[in-house]
């Protein structure tokens, strides 16, 4: 099982061209897209391009993409545009849902190829297919990590009726350099950087939240696309370096109850440099606070039998959110609010299949 | 925090030289030691004699130790010797409970010591040490790993609330070379070996249980001791190569009933050599189709409030194996009995301070 499921990955990885798009927020020329070129270049991009849509975004030549500006942003989604934010990487969740792809991968443009410790470059992308394309193993812990890897499998004493796995709708990949810390640990530990290179996937079990990260991550969009809505942040908003987060802890609670898996670990990007640590505690400052409420809340979400897709289940946490953190500040109303419209703009944009596509529908421009 | 707890684990490092037994079980002479005398001769050693208690097991020179045979176990309990395992190593939980000390470490005989990537030996029981010596994170998972480890920390998004920790009662150590599987994947796969060195230590989270394997296991006795039964196999018993495993669902299903945490990853140790794939066959057999009745059932246990101590948890759970697990086969009922006597063993070796010590306690002769 463990060794199919392996070779299979394997074999797959090269099909992935053309079910798989690569999504990049950023508010400046693509020039690190030129280390990556060797890995990136037969996938198609989807560039967001945050803040003044007048600017103009270098992509380095060769690079198939389509970019979208705000403006573009605007005109497709009309006024459901709203939930997308700007002047914020959480805008990047537009690329998501303009996908018509089966995969997406997003990355931070200030994140380069690692190496791995003999020296060799990590192929990112690669890595996390071989993830998305194996099972995860949410229901019991394998203490030697991934078992579907090469060279691993499950240990002495982990029921076989387990071993086949769930469905693995996300991989949440790490960071050489400069670690992901909140403003707080960046102040205090200001030259602190990560060489650990830990060689491991594993499954996040089921029930247990984590911090995700939006910089290194792939996910199943099929599986799981509409849950990865990244909130509303920046501008006019009283909160920034959530978004992540946010769309991390809804998508846990909606793939422990779809029985869908999570993994964490390789592979790892370099991430070049931090960003501005007094900034971000002014982006963060509220959600510190509002974080306290927000766990308890989401581990003690529980969902419906009846919410079966993706799309029932966020509207249900949509509901939860309204009624249990309106109370913490009046913007969970609006967030709450925008969860809602992000679900109808993704199903604007992606009709169920079988589908006709109405007046306002579709209205996806390449 | 993070980087006070650290230091305070390496500084107390030499101190546990008085606080530590090393328990193992065996049936052979122990030149094994040989290989660990720069790591392991500082400490006491509790052997504890498997099978025939007329054979002598030789000790290599200059080690501080105490034996303890059949003959020995059935003099020190009288009937509450039944509790404990014959022809199995099962037996090593003797050796927890006529230990003195805070922290028990224990392995098996054909565990070596391993080298790092870098080629140096490994420490094991340091590195244990500094496991249990620095808290856990049971509540949210950190993707850094375990962040009180130099160069870690928690990320962007950890609740600061949670960032205390909880105690940690379990360090639960890996192996290099030939891997912990069971007999099936044993047979499929008689040459996989375990080449791969994950510099990870990290919290198995509340709620989540694990494969605990006895081979490479440190724990600390104060807070968990009396949970660490390995049950009845062996002779006269329907089952084998269960022992750990049940320690470590009970075990589990307390720790997190009680707030504290069980740690698994590094060290690595050396395990040798393979045992016999037909023979462990014969003895997981029985255990391969309870588990899967075993394992919902210690998911889904539930301890009550009243329940404050390790041996009041444990006596609960011995009440429900009885009621659950009774109808599953009758070994449960024994067990569950077992379990009782374990419990009733433990106290008399180990009365409560302040207690005075009756007729049938304290009977420990060194």
């Amino acid at each position: 099982m463990a060794s199919s499921a392996a070779a299979a990955a394997q074999a797959a990885t090269p099909l992935l061209k053309d079910e798989l798009d690569i999504v990049i927020p950023t508010i400046r020329n693509l020039d690190f897209l030129e280390m990556w070129r060797p890995f990136f270049q037969p996938y198609h991009l989807i560039i967001v391009q945050d803040g003044d849509p007048k600017k103009t975004i270098r992509v380095p030549e060769g690079f198939d993409y389509e970019l979208y500006n705000r403006d573009d942003i605007n005109r497709i989604l009309g006024p459901r545009a709203s939930c997308i934010s700007f002047k914020d990487s959480a805008c990047r969740c537009f690329g998501y849902m303009v996908s018509k792809k089966k995969y997406i991968y997003t990355i931070d443009d200030d994140c380069f190829v690692a190496k791995d410790p003999s020296g060799k470059d990590i192929n990112a992308l690669e890595q996390h297919i071989k993830n998305l394309l194996s099972p995860s193993t949410p229901y019991f812990f394998n203490t030697l990590y991934d078992p579907y890897r090469d060279g691993a499998d499950f240990v002495r004493g982990y029921p076989f009726s387990l071993r086949e796995g769930a469905p693995t709708a996300v991989s949440h990949g790490l960071w050489l350099n400069v670690p992901d810390y909140d403003a707080p640990t960046q102040l205090v530990k200001p030259l602190e950087r990560n060489s650990r290179y830990v060689d491991a996937v594993m499954t996040i079990p089921k029930g247990t939240l984590f911090p995700m990260c939006g910089m290194n991550l792939a996910f199943d969009r099929d599986l799981i696309g509409p849950a990865m809505y990244f909130g509303l942040m920046g501008d006019g908003q009283p909160i920034g370096r959530y978004d992540d987060m946010w769309a991390g802890w809804c998508t846990k609670v909606i793939t422990d109850h779809l029985g869908l898996g999570v993994k964490t670990g390789l592979p790892y990007i370099w991430h070049s440099k931090a960003s501005n640590p007094f900034v971000n505690l002014k982006k963060e400052y509220n959600g510190i606070f509002w974080q306290e409420e927000l766990i308890p809340f989401f581990q003690s979400a529980s969902l419906p039998k009846e919410a079966d897709t993706v799309q029932k289940c966020y509207l249900e946490l949509a509901k939860q959110v309204r009624a249990k953190l309106g109370k913490v500040d009046g913007y969970f109303n609006k967030l709450a609010d925008s969860m809602v419209t992000w679900i109808e703009a993704w199903d604007q944009l992606n009709p169920p299949k079988g589908a006709v596509a109405t007046a306002n529908g579709t209205a996806k421009s390449k």
